[in-house]
């Protein structure tokens, strides 16, 4: 099977400016759900698991919403591939790792549907920086579309049924993926992080683990899915990331003013060693761009687009590389081809 | 007094390519000598030193050698000038620190006459690349020229007298100053530097302490001046300068077959940093210039010129960065105008 990817290329959600995107990278909706009629993930027999993505994957086919979207069973796929698909967050890293797992997404990889996941359907909307709005209209649609063809596991009480407690009710997640260097080098993003997490919303490192070295970037969404509607639950997430953005363009502005040639020299560095090194890892290349990102943003590196900076953030991944050179790679050889592409994807930009 | 130096070009010697220029950035030759009329620098007292200065200014301005030389007394000089003066190896340390001590010097710097120094007379002059016979026949030429004019203090058993023993006899001292990362990436170097020692050579780090931070510079001379003529001296030095200059291309290629993609990222990765900081120190400066001229002689730098980087050894120092701003600078400032000249340097080079 050829994968209906490239790998050569990101996503088209991450490749595109959306709203406030110089703070806000990706807006994501998802809703958890399981059909009535079939035993929760864990406890599905694997000819079950089958006969289930076959199911959904034939119901889907059918529908007008689905043209021209792509249908893969992950066990068909390589291990690079399986981890590419994670890479671009159409699949989850327990997914990747079911046989009998199963992905659907649009053009663009805007849309997509995880099957035998924890739960039986993740349905999963992704948009180009702070627009939870359309990623949540387009994953309502499709979950719309689904719950008039199956029938879902429901509780009159309890809303939505879920494998894991933490999805029951509306099943609803919605989450933004924010670059935040300013408040994490004016080292104000824990006063930040323990505000949100007062305010019933989950942060986690994204890329990593949140610490510094994994390059500023965060995960905001909604710690609990029970007891308001999906749309409470959005709205009070577009708040706080509203006020994130504002403490976050306020926290560069001060940096600028107070650290000046020390930062202009931190990301004059990161661009001349990212332009130039032969060899990096994963961890390192997301700190420099992450700091080349900052620097695109202030003015600093001029002729950089910010949105091919943000693409790096997939390619430069190890299922990506590996996919690229058709291959599968060494740590060592990875760090190489990794050093190669970003080279080449500065190769426009001025000396 | 305007100084007759651009700070902004460094010594005509050091920005010409001489012979085995590859590891060989410079010889030297120099005499010291001591007017028997006068008691030794040590113990003359200020009046005097004035007047040997001005008697040694007078005679030579006679002479048709030094045609269109540059006289210079240093108590008229700023800080910064003096400092730039040692850079150019004009002057040493301890010269720049009297002020009643001058120096006279042919355009493109090549032979010079210290004044006042631990000797009444230093004689030097350097050439570029492997040539100690250029710079031997000129300084020979000087000394004689001055030999005709004064009396010389003199013993008939010990030779030329000196003011400190270790310069005794011929008061010669040959030098030439070496660029050797093979070796020292390599880890061969130790092994080498003790061999020297053991031929009668002392061997000392150049630009610092000898340590590879400080950028892989050795300079190479001879350690007695006493027991055989000045020619024999030379002589010895010449023939082990061969020998290192051998070992150093042997040990370069070694370290491309074996370190490969690693050395290549470091060289990368110095190039990077030289042309994109913002603020770099000397220490920092100088040991990517080195690794960065490995990379030019193993050709993995393209369109950069050897002797430019050379040429940088001179003008990202102090007293050099200092007169080209007009101003005292403090470490920070001159951190600041050290990333901007490498950064202009390098601009015509490419990405």
């Amino acid at each position: 099977m050829v994968l209906p990817v490239d790998s050569q290329r990101p996503s088209s959600w991450l490749s595109k400016e959306g709203p406030e995107y110089d703070v806000v990278i990706s807006s994501r909706a998802r809703f958890a759900r399981n059909l009535s009629n079939y035993p929760f993930y864990d406890k599905n027999p694997d000819d079950k698991k089958k006969k289930l993505r076959n199911e959904i994957f034939s119901v889907l086919k059918e529908e007008e919403i689905t043209a021209g979207w792509n249908f893969l069973s992950l066990g068909e796929l390589s291990t690079s591939e399986r981890q590419l698909l994670a890479e671009r967050r159409l699949a989850s890293d327990e997914l990747i790792s079911e046989l009998e797992s199963g992905v659907v997404f649009s053009e663009g990889e805007y849309t997509s549907v995880m099957v035998n996941e924890e739960d039986h359907l993740r349905l999963q909307s992704i948009s180009s920086g702070f627009d939870i709005d359309r990623a949540y209209d387009a994953a309502t649609k499709l979950e719309r579309t689904l719950n008039d063809r199956f029938q879902f596991a429901y509780d009159s009480r309890w809303g939505y049924l879920s494998a894991c407690p933490t999805n029951l009710g509306t099943g609803f997640r919605a989450s933004v993926l924010l670059h935040l260097p300013g408040l994490v080098l004016q080292q104000k993003i824990n006063k930040i992080l323990k505000a949100i997490s007062n305010l019933g919303l989950t942060v986690r490192g994204f890329y990593g683990e949140g610490s510094e070295t994994k390059g500023f970037y965060f995960q905001l969404s909604n710690q609990v899915t029970l007891g308001q509607s999906a749309e409470k639950f959005k709205a009070s997430l577009e708040r706080v990331v509203k006020q994130v953005i504002t403490q976050e363009r306020k926290a560069r502005e001060e940096l600028i003013n107070s650290a000046g040639i020390e930062l202009e020299d931190r990301i004059g560095r990161s661009y001349g060693i990212l332009k130039h090194a032969r060899k990096i890892n994963t961890r390192e290349a997301l700190q420099l761009l992450s700091l080349c990102r900052l620097g695109v943003d202030r003015g600093l590196v001029p002729h950089v687009d910010i949105k091919r900076l943000d693409g790096l953030l997939q390619l430069l991944q190890p299922g990506h590389l590996q996919c690229s050179v058709g291959e599968e790679l060494s740590e060592k050889q990875r760090d190489f081809y990794r050093a190669e592409k970003v080279g080449k994807e500065f190769s426009g930009a001025p000396p």
